[in-house]
């Protein structure tokens, strides 16, 4: 597939642009500064703002078969970047007629009555919000096939190639192994239309997004 | 009719109590400390926390007709108050069968395509942004019979009697004005399901509202 990633050079961008160029997909790196892309190798780096209005947004994406959203501000700038920044995405990918949109969220952003009681997430209120914003845009504003991963605490630690997916507690999450997770979902029908939360498990990624079959909605 | 006020402190709050109480509606005003309510020979002030779950506000909220929300941070605290605050306030008056909310809103809130081209509204990027989630949040994913106001620039001066609806460029409006206008939509079904943007103008504030019949949405 053709696939563009919002957020190339991001910690799990740089992951998944590895995961999706060694699956066979041909990947376009959607970035703030192309000259910054470390990865000329893997994908072609093309300039992407966030800050730009849709219709700018839409006539990058125009012909490519999937969009990945994984940029972050890390605090930053949550409304532009998290929040709004990803629903002009999601209005572009509708304009440029990309069906297939990947959302990397957080660990129970669209379930606000879980924030309180686990220590990781009570301490990121805002970041929690701008996520719970975007994942519901996604999922009630627009006619996409989504899949929206909610990872937990995310760590600069080896691939494990295991996790647990459906999960109801907090728990941590190597980068890669997140990257593997988004990228394993392209294809999967099962996945579309789904919330999927995730941290470390004993189950390796391909079986466990294969095996998916729970309705969060 | 019983008028819960979310935000009566502020600017616009302050003048709403006395519009509402004026045209014989009985109002509570909701406030994050009641103590430091000053209008209490006119309303009953009752402690309101935008950070609070959606079920804790639906207990205070259950009894009353109708919602105002006309909070805000001052650019300090978007995400949980012009944000997050709003989107749990209309769902807690649905948890609490309150069908009435009406919005303060912020001039072309709900037109991003607009925010570039009009100076006092280019500075508010962020507060555009939290303003245009709320308002999205309210037309499109609540059962809610909704009037939005959009307002221009807000002054500290004296009321005028006279505003214009349904503007399509930038403007000042006197507060008293804005608060007379939000209070004027109450019971007017013309404005169920409406987002109304307004400046200063001309028609005396009853008359613009009972004609107003542009639909927006």
């Amino acid at each position: 597939m053709k696939v563009f990633v919002i957020g190339a050079t991001g910690r799990v961008g740089q992951d998944l642009i590895t995961a999706l160029t060694q699956a066979g997909h041909t990947v376009t790196a959607g970035v703030h500064t192309p000259s910054k892309f470390k990865q000329g190798d893997l994908a072609t780096p093309v300039a992407f703002d966030l800050t730009a209005a849709p219709a700018t947004m839409a006539t990058i994406l125009t012909g490519y078969d999937a969009v990945y959203f994984v940029a972050g501000s890390r605090g930053r700038d949550l409304l532009q970047v998290e929040e709004f920044g990803a629903i002009k995405s999601m209005q572009a990918a509708e304009q440029a007629g990309v069906k297939r949109y990947v959302m990397l969220s957080s660990l129970f952003a669209t379930q606000p009555e879980k924030w309180a009681g686990i220590t990781s997430l009570a301490s990121l209120a805002d970041y929690n919000v701008a996520k719970f914003v975007a994942d519901n845009w996604l999922m009630r504003n627009t006619q996409l096939d989504y899949t929206i991963i909610q990872p937990g605490t995310l760590t600069e630690t080896p691939a494990t190639g295991r996790v647990t997916l459906g999960v109801t507690d907090g728990g941590q999450n190597a980068i890669p192994d997140v990257a593997a997770v988004l990228a394993a979902v392209l294809e999967q029908h099962n996945t579309f239309g789904q919330v999927i939360t995730m941290h470390a498990g004993d189950t390796p990624v391909a079986e466990a997004v294969a095996n998916w079959s729970q309705a969060t909605k």
